[in-house]
């Protein structure tokens, strides 16, 4: 049983007849249900919830966070982005959707500017897999569409991924970088593009297939704890 | 369920009293005893069977390969190197073992020389974690030692592995990258140094620990099989 | 300055006139005369030479090998490719062009099938810078046009590549990671995508300065050789 | 002509006679001795410094930056870390050497704690090259020798490095990933683990000739600098 936190902003689908028509219980309540119970113990948590629903004991009992946000980023406390990086540091998973590019908590992860192209002209994605071999790939054709979603183009101003699973192609004459996995710490980081607010795609089976892998993939490894600072002296190694 | 097929070549235990006395059933009887039945269902294969005991259906019914080879890698045949790399390239996972690494289907699937250092000391091996949050690394503490084993130090002449597990400290002065991963068609490639034929390596309890997540790792994804060659012709494309 | 050997199959030019027309001296002689001399040394290998041109005098005295090839891959003998594979692990640079992906040297050191989707259908393809700190992007605009190539897609089955610099768009759906490379031994390896023989690309002035970086990028490295085998005994170590 | 600055702390040498003795006039004029006229521009920057020495112009005529700290990285102002990051991003080099890898500035471009082991013991460290194919190597020897060094032992947590090229090992049974490089925005950054304040690292032939190498790889690249941001309309696109 993979314990999953879905957190978003929850900010479009309040002041937005578009985005509230696509998702009325908002982005997170689809991704909870679309994620399913099967293998998955899902809640979920909100900007406007106290510490933004990331309470210390949250984190200790989530293995993967799932984060989208956009209007919102800069209301995220700098208290509760410390708090996650040190989570993940410590193994938990995270899955960085979409927009959340910008997050805080994924730009300090990254360590770069995260910025991207980007164009909203209800355009055409097909999302073809670069590593059939990736866990993260499975289940998954060789490539899918997505009639309708916002472009976003390179350069996406992210460090070379240590996995590359998924390029975008757009209509207009774009390429992306769709699906990135990062090993940081103890944790594991994987940035799915998908998921602007006014197209129904956290309701596409591939979309949705791709998610509950990376959940999978980025649960915590069960490894040790490195050990760090001042270590053992010599003499005591020699001694032995 | 995950079906593994433990190769061995099995030409030391019957000439050599010193091997035998360590691993009297032979090294394939002694890791499949250590994977154990606990997800896996475990078979195993010989070098001197028919066909080396690698049939296309014992391959088309094996999800993750295990090879252990050293005196007899000439002996393999061509054509049975030919079908485990179109197996792997078909999504079957191989995990190759200690001297192995001169093994014609690593050298095949790693396209360089894939040579080392190495030397007969009774010396004490470290091995170091790396990439604590890799799921090969799971319950592995972050170093842990074998007190005698033969040496293999760099520079291991293989392509830079796509995730680095853990890096062995030796004794005598030398380095080496011991637990390496690949991605290589639909497949997944494991490399792990340690298991030299005089030392009883392959009863100690991390090292088995590591092969079984390497099985786990090394499964096939169940990616769709991408399609290759003359494509669709762009007239259908743009009447669509 | 760096010596470089083009070497091309030379076989189009001489059976199809649409090919001569567009390369009458052969591609080989384009990209000679493209590279120029401002920092290299060029001479020229094909085919119907002896040896393909390629002796152990002519190899010696290559820092960088350019290979195009096609319909004349299976051709090229195996004792040329061992020749050429052997230099390469001794610090020799290669750029492997276009339809070359196929070529016996290109498959030997990616240890995969090296396969692709393709069409000819005069299509536009745009190539995205994808690592803009790479040095093979020097001078190269964040992309650039060719407005009519042959379309090669994913899945491209090579390992991922070491670095990541290019990535392909095509007009009919269609993406391809153009710009790879790959440390191979104690050489470095290129790929890079463009060049179908119907085409002009070889006098495209962006083409000709990614083929030049690649060619600054792929010389030696001039680190020492590495020593490989039995090593030295564990006694004279402790005694120093 | 690459326009090095080098920036050093300056703190150790101005407070400790063990090091004053090492380094009578700073680590920063040892390194800018030790690096040299050939082909190289240098100058200084400390912390005591207006800006500590990196203004605004400083930066934008600095082609590779080399960055020593130690006891002061708390002092460094996080105005000027930004202003390093942001010129980073812009495509100049960053070469990083021994406890700065907890400076500031390699924390925010790393995303990851980036602790690790240490020890002062007097003791002996080997340095691998395990990618000789690298320019980093360039003239280094398959190993070389530090009679007497701090120990820094694994897990350094860092993301898994773009190239890993040297690999320490350690008298008292640690490794070490001592040669490290990151592709960040349009720059590069190389870790270069060697340099205690107490020992005469930065004499030593090799680890000055590293250095050099890791200037001329982190020199900027010269592609184009990417456009981000909201795209060129769709409309357009097609109209064109």
């Amino acid at each position: 049983m993979v314990k999953v936190t879905v957190w978003n902003e929850f900010l479009h689908e309040k002041q937005d007849d578009e985005v509230r028509n696509v998702y009325p219980d908002g982005i997170h309540n689809a991704l909870a249900k679309g994620i399913g119970t099967d293998g998955f113990e899902v809640r979920i948590a909100t900007l406007d919830q106290p510490e933004h629903g990331l309470t210390e004991e949250v984190l200790a009992n989530t293995d993967v966070l799932i984060w989208w946000g956009h209007m919102g980023h800069d209301q995220v406390e700098e208290a509760i982005v410390e708090r996650v990086h040190a989570r993940v540091m410590n193994g938990m998973g995270l899955i960085v959707l979409h927009s959340a590019h910008f997050s805080k908590i994924f730009k300090k992860l990254m360590g770069t500017g995260c910025d991207l192209k980007w164009r909203e002209a209800d355009e055409k994605e097909r999302i073809w897999t670069v590593n059939p071999a990736h866990p993260i790939a499975a289940g998954i054709p060789e490539y899918f569409e997505l009639e309708r979603e916002e472009m976003y183009g390179e350069h996406f101003d992210i460090p070379a991924p240590d996995e590359l699973i998924f390029v975008s192609w757009f209509e207009g004459g774009e390429v992306f970088r769709s699906g990135c996995t990062f090993f940081r710490g103890q944790g594991k980081v994987f940035y799915f593009r998908p998921g602007h607010e006014t197209y129904p795609t956290y309701y596409n089976e591939n979309v949705l297939q791709v998610i509950k892998n990376g959940i999978r993939w980025a649960a915590p490894s069960g490894a040790a704890a490195p050990v760090r600072g001042n270590h053992q002296p010599l003499e005591e190694i020699k001694a032995k």
